[in-house]
């Protein structure tokens, strides 16, 4: 089994984020605005221009409010002071990089949620969310252009005696173009988090409609399911085995969805896609299953070499990513000698962002354009 | 502009149940499990065979944690108690009606989640939510069927100056025959609630794939979208207006669906129903748009009296329904009345609940195979 990285690699951004925050003594705008993802009508947490995240949560009697989310603060997150009110506020000790965060609330000793934020699946439980507006967060905005649709399919499997849950993005055109197939992208998540990942989090349907609209990419069917499916642990990865979650994706769900959508049910036409520990599974998956999928895509999930690869034949594409936080020189490099090696392989690093969603974010809004490219 | 009595209801409903649970000394049995809706991997809130609920939530240096949800607690609800290992502990005073149920956590003052629980929205936030195991459950659980699928879609909406989101439950024999067109049933939410409530709480999608496996009911479509269009406050009912709801599902959504969908695009075909406040809506909007809904159901949610209803011709079907701890006297003389003045009139009382989801979800079971069967 090959070693993997991503846990390591988010413990480094996270300490550089940490050392890097000590030096800069900078004077906050009070220009602060609920964040995008807090729950209707709540006015905390708010982001402010420079990416300072601000926290007011009601709790007269505790003793200690703590938020996960922070620089150089206590415990590495954010202390609270309690006013005479007995509400707590605080103000991170620095800017966030741009973007979703997860993060969580410890009150006396307990851990909860933020009674103003959305919740996300991430860490195996569901976390508090923020937004940091990012100066690119256009091409994620919900507009006004044609909506595809996401929808829960429930698909059975044998091999785990159940139903299980997967999300499917059709394309505007979907709907309309009755007799029209599409080509797919299974798309996983990452450790700790579900399929519900990708389009909450990661706002990848949105993305979609906007670069259908903009005439950027081919449409194309995306297919999220649960990854861990044998259950994974912190410090439990070097004991994962990929075959219980390969029979179900392989020989359960992609059967499933040739049969329930128009799709253009061959190799030339599915790609798969993860990030982090969904990375990983894309890679090991790709490379046992060649006659499956022909377009391989890492994010933030580590990286191929070309003796990974018997038949470079059946590769279209290969595509590497990650935040210019993490490791981009892995990737870059890698690319270079898949490159020289005859495939086509491209590898994008997303500018300031670490081991997080808008990472990813962007690593898709590249990666989406390069798909399907040789299909009439 | 009528009176609608639905929180009214659910006050009395609580308060009945408060003392009824003062006269019952009960031997609790120590058979508790995980609640079915706990997040993954977490072993409380419990809930044993009699149907009390046991929680368990970590907050060493709390003073005070109290669970909304109970019978006889103070303040209404569940005082834990704390272990030296920081963890608290408490059990209900009395067992919970069958079902589904809100609550939250109060520690020291400030209302948060229970970490262990899965999060629903209603109260215009989201809430925990734990799963009393009901005599019924069956026909709402997960089984080895064929799935109908459940998708988000987003609509664009001009009056609202935006792109709302619906949710649409299509039968597992929609992908596969591909010529055929359904008819649609619009399902609205309660007070507090959203466009998620009705899968998430009310598991409709599983009621109607248990039932369409079974041949007890016509498959159709299922539209449900935020019925609170403008924000509705706590005791702010009497100031509703229905118009920039009815505008937003009438003039901008059904032109959607029926764009977007195989539906049979016709009053005949089309029937409207909602729970509680959803109710209210569904009456004023059937009432004011005799020419789209030809089927109307109103669960925990007020009657119609015959002189309501201009053209009896147009009406096919009139549903009423509440928990035996509402007012089902008030459906039941509705009914009879809708009877005698010629109406296809039909009530439902769910035995031995309130004004809570095991009420809606076998509401539903009751409603859907009434639906559509004047058409071939």
């Amino acid at each position: 089994m090959k070693q993997y990285n991503f846990l390591i690699v988010l413990s480094m951004t996270l300490i550089s984020s940490l050392i890097s925050a000590q030096n800069e003594p900078v004077k906050i705008i009070e220009d602060f605005k609920a964040s995008t993802v807090n729950q209707p009508g709540q006015e905390y947490p708010q982001v402010n221009s420079q990416g300072y995240a601000r926290f007011q949560i009601k709790a007269p009697d505790a003793k200690s409010v703590v938020v996960s989310l922070g620089l150089g603060g206590a415990k590495g997150g954010t202390e609270l002071s309690k006013a005479e009110n007995g509400v707590w506020t605080g103000t991170t000790a620095g800017p966030m990089d741009e973007g979703f965060h997860y993060y969580h609330v410890t009150i006396d000793g307990g851990v909860f949620n933020d009674p103003g934020a959305l919740n996300f699946y991430g860490s195996t439980r569901w976390e508090s969310g923020i937004e940091i507006p990012a100066h690119d967060q256009d091409f994620y905005a919900l507009k006004n252009v044609p909506h595809g649709n996401v929808q829960q399919i429930l698909f059975p499997s044998n091999s785990t005696n159940t139903s299980r849950r997967a999300y499917v993005y059709t394309p505007p055109s979907y709907a309309k173009e009755q007799s029209k197939r599409f080509p797919v992208l299974y798309l996983q998540h990452g450790w700790g988090e579900d399929e519900t990942a990708w389009s909450n989090q990661g706002r990848v349907n949105l993305i979609m409609d906007n670069l259908i609209v903009e005439g950027k990419i081919k449409p194309f069917i995306i297919v999220m399911t649960y990854g861990m499916t044998n259950e994974v642990k912190w410090g439990g990865m070097a004991s994962f085995k990929i075959e219980p979650f390969q029979t179900v994706l392989v020989d359960e769900l992609i059967p499933y969805v040739d049969a329930n959508f128009r799709t253009l049910a061959n190799q030339e036409n599915r790609a798969m896609a993860g990030l982090s520990m969904g990375g990983m599974e894309t890679k090991t998956i790709t490379l046992n299953k060649p006659d499956v999928f022909s377009h391989y895509a890492l994010l933030s999930g580590g990286t191929y070499k070309p003796e990974d690869i018997k038949d470079k034949s059946k590769v279209k594409l290969v595509f590497l990513s990650c935040g210019s936080k993490e490791r981009p020189d892995g990737v870059k490099n890698a690319v270079i000698g898949l490159k020289e090696a005859g495939f086509n392989a491209v590898s994008y690093v997303s500018e300031g962002t670490g081991h997080e969603f808008q990472t990813w974010r962007r690593s898709f809004k590249e990666l989406a354009p390069l798909l399907f490219l040789n299909k009439k």
